[in-house]
């Protein structure tokens, strides 16, 4: 638990929020236990509790985990009152992380983010936290490219791997960003209060971002899906070209074997002791074969 | 039958109801005759059905069926009133079955829950009941996850009866939590007047968890939709390797098998006498297979 | 056309309704022309026509026809006023018949049925025949049951019919209840004046029904959905494992043809006239399938 | 252009419109610019463009283009006033040419029709049009109808040309109806300014007509996306049985060869010279095929 | 950054914007500084953006980009206040660039567009922006038939790169028209304030050719979606048809060879001194061929 003060704001950042930090918090603020709980438990949806005296929030916000390659959510609870601010989270939110160490380091950045109330700084945080959705989600779009190029051009099932973690990746950034409108779009008249100031433009803006995000996740599952298909229409027509080719070599090749196992037979064969045996062989077996083709391209077949 | 009483609230517990029941309780009680068929009956929707003196309420609540491993819905019929509860369902819902064990045993739990009215009661069955439905949730994840690791490594038919299986599963779960949302929403401020305390954060509480097992019930169907396909398109992809191998091999052995089926016919053949006529049979062979799979190369099918 | 009455209210029944029943209506009721047109007409959307002396209902029920055994529509007319009741059907709803031919024989239904008003009469009506659709329901699902059964133990093409037909019956049953659950859900506070008596708890009860026929078709379309993808995958799936073996049994049978063949040409060969040339040729034979069968398992194809 | 006058009402029908046209309207009528454009242009979008005096309403109407048996869309612009109506389209909607002709030839048909004010001659042109409709959706459902006998029972490829023209025409039809239904939902209370008289009747049977349309395609359209999985079911379901049929004749077959061709080797072989050396190989190649057999059966392969 | 004058109405066009030209925006501009960094950000939303003296508006438009054949979106941000208009812009809006170079050289043009004030000028702005979408759209609608054309005639890998690059296409156009339909639709109420003029019908006129656009593009989706499916259909088709022959092929050649491989082999042979020995084996071969030929034709694989 760390704390910054400045012009009469706190901001306590918690991180990770474990049972010793909620129960000093229970004494020092007036928080309701069923929030103190939800900072502690799984994964919770993001929603606003509004109390007389401060709000309590909880938002998701996405983060590539290292170890598995895989997007994953990551809770941020904050408590926002008049005169502090509250955020608890897991460490997982680099930009978070990053914001707070700046402010600890540098006074002007302290002043610039603390000193205008805590409904900016709030405003601060949410901003930095959905503009860092925008890289995780222009490197989904860049593994849609890369995939889109590899389908037309290679044949291993490492684009059906990648398809199917892309998509699932896509799924849960829906996932995490979709309650997320909700929240964001009604948080602005509810923080005035704590400072007066009309922030609805700084407020809009994040609103804006949300929705581009989501505008792009929801334009990302539908090429995904797409691309799917794709694959598959590939891989059903190289099946077919290769069965095709199986069939034209198997018509070609199996006459010939035919002919010559009849002329293989220890029975007396026609033509067997002329001089020109061989070639009467050939000639059967060139005519087997181009009736044979000649069947097949009637039939539309070849 | 078995009931509880504290501080002047009744709670009876029925497991499971029968007709004889149904006539003790419509003596009893100014319960409407079509409510008390609506308890005997197969399963209800779940609903509110307000009436002057008491309220009577449809839940149906998810549980696994040992036998078949399936996930099944078991209803829970509740009359509440001013200074009663009265629950009938078959016993299948373990955490409810508990909770009235525990009042029974234990006189703290009794003061606890029946103490604070019926609404706080009911608040505190619903609780339970619903979080029962996460550990389930979580399994259901887990049998995802399995499925998921299972289809990239091995190409059993298991896969296709898991994934059909949790499909079910997960159609059947949604059903069950879809109308129980509307429900558990709109039930505070009915039973509000039972008790005179504003019980909305409880309410409310209860209603984030219904609402984020169905934000993870959307996650996982969306999930395992995608596993279907990424699993359909596994199976192609193998079948279309298989036959490119399948062509590969008749095409190195079928030209050899020509080759030496003309050198077994019965008739005179140029080279035949020569001294290095195995030699020359090879090459012969070697042509062949060459040229055979230039083609193939050039036709871009291996 | 046949009658009935009892305290004043009139049931007409009619089956079928033709161009000589509905001048008779004419002329005995301020019946608009072109509601009696639609009582002639092919299958109508469910409706309410509100005029000032009577109602104009259309309902559409569902039945299964025998001779094809598929699910159809049937048209049910009704117009209601303060004291009469005139129902117009084509004699395929069978409870509708049933209840007519119960009022016809035994005093005591009548007096039950129509001694409670006309409203209460449509309600009984109606009752009976959307808790018709429940077995019709239950068949469907039994039916679903039995080809989820089927698909994993069996492979003809029966199971693909059983599919394709039960599809189509949810379809054409979702048809019927959607339209009508909008229609039963508005009629209360519209038949109300004919009786002046609250018939709310008894139309709830139908809508009720209505809403859990029209949930379960919904959960029965998605399962059917997702049996027709688990259908789809075994089938590839069993396709993929037929073309393996083929692949395997290929793999060691032509190797052993290629070198008999070769040691059946009539060219002078090595070891040929060694005491031990079978021994010989069948080292060769297992060392080129030994060698097809690593480079295949190395490929990952078996 | 031509016009009918009947009880001072106009109706000024052109067939089809050109600038010439549009230019006498604009002289003699107060119609604004860029409503007669939308006259002449490409397909509009269904719309009511309310004025001060005039409605200026565009429709659009399925037709089978019979050169390319396609259905297609065919735009109806109407002014309609207190005393004129004036139609504009290119001739394809058979219905509306034919009651213009019946209103020029017939004196009574003319009474009718323009008798009682220009909105009721709008509910009869649009009854009219909606109406000739169903014969087409009928049209197309008898086409499904066809569609799905056939593929039980056949395997050309016209079946998929079939399911999808029918796709096609379905997808066109809808987009010509959706937009229509709102149109027309809307229309009469906006007419009945030109007569004064209460049409809701009327015009409310007709919004029943294209509801009912709307259903019937929301059906097809469910139906024929089942056909065409359906279709593909059989098609894989097909090509599994001719690859296990494929595999069961290699099966038999192959081992024949393999012991045909080991005795057909130029080595010496065991019980070569034996009186029973045939029945001695036919017992070989028995076993070998029989373990086969087996060896299949237990992977469940065949 | 060039400027145009006419009746007090500014037009300046900025073509591409740079930190530059928003800086001297700001200087003579009371503009919002998150407005102007928007204007050289990545693409945005499209939006309005209400202020005291000016609105700022964000458009995103299609355009065909020429280097890899793929539709993209291009932002069009606008300030418009009572007296000027200021367009911002990378130049790949050739309409745009068209209508301002018109302004610059024709005089008439100029009092044309700019004459009427601000709110008129966005209005033809906006027209002609939105009318340029439609031979997109027909391109897109074009591409659509080749490639029904095409998938019926040819086997092309070349078809479901097609569909999948249209698939794209329609994908992209549609992000870029819905978000523009709610911002078009509300701006007329907006803008009236600059102009004091009454624009609704001429807004409307454009608002219906985005409408327009939209069902286009949501009928070609639908198209698209089709055709993908009939692609994979008639892939799969073939691949049976394929597969039958080769099946075929096989049962008639297959036994010939093993009934030649048999009168080959080195051991005593019936018939094989007749003199009809030939037509002897001919004949079982024959018998064989039938045999097998019956049994497939019985199970209904040929």
């Amino acid at each position: 638990m760390e704390s910054l003060i400045c012009n009469g704001v706190t901001w306590i950042n918690i991180e990770p929020p474990t049972e010793k930090e909620t129960e000093y918090l229970a004494q020092k603020f007036p928080f309701h236990p069923l929030d103190l709980d939800d900072t502690l438990s799984r994964i919770q949806r993001p929603k606003i509790d509004e109390y007389k005296d401060y709000l309590f929030l909880v938002f998701n916000f996405p983060w590539y985990r290292k170890d598995d390659r895989v997007l994953a959510s990551s809770q941020l609870s904050v408590f926002i009152g008049r005169d502090y601010i509250v955020t608890l989270h897991k460490g997982d939110l680099k930009p978070l992380v990053k914001l707070f160490r700046e402010c600890q380091i540098d006074k002007e950045s302290l002043k610039e983010y603390l000193g205008q109330g805590s409904s900016f700084l709030l405003y601060r945080i949410l901003d930095r936290l959905v503009d860092y959705c925008l890289p995780i989600l222009n490197k989904v779009g860049g593994n849609i490219e890369d995939v889109e190029d590899n389908i037309f051009s290679d044949r291993q099932q490492g684009a059906i791997r990648e398809i199917s973690r892309l998509r699932r990746d896509i799924i849960v950034f829906r996932r995490i960003i979709w309650p997320m409108r909700a929240v964001i779009g009604s948080l602005e008249p509810r923080v005035r209060r704590f400072t007066g100031k009309d922030l609805e433009v700084y407020f809009g803006d994040t609103v804006d971002h949300v929705d581009k995000i989501w505008d792009g996740l929801d334009e990302y599952k539908e090429i995904i899906e797409g691309l799917s298909d794709t694959y598959n229409s590939l891989v059903s027509n190289r099946t077919n070209e290769v069965v095709r080719t199986l069939t034209i070599i198997a018509t070609i090749l199996l006459p010939v074997t035919v002919i010559a196992s009849i002329y293989g037979m220890n029975i007396p064969l026609p033509f067997q002791d002329s001089d020109h045996s061989l070639l009467f062989v050939f000639l059967i077996m060139l005519a087997v074969i181009g009736g044979i083709l000649f069947f097949l391209r009637r039939l539309r077949v070849i």
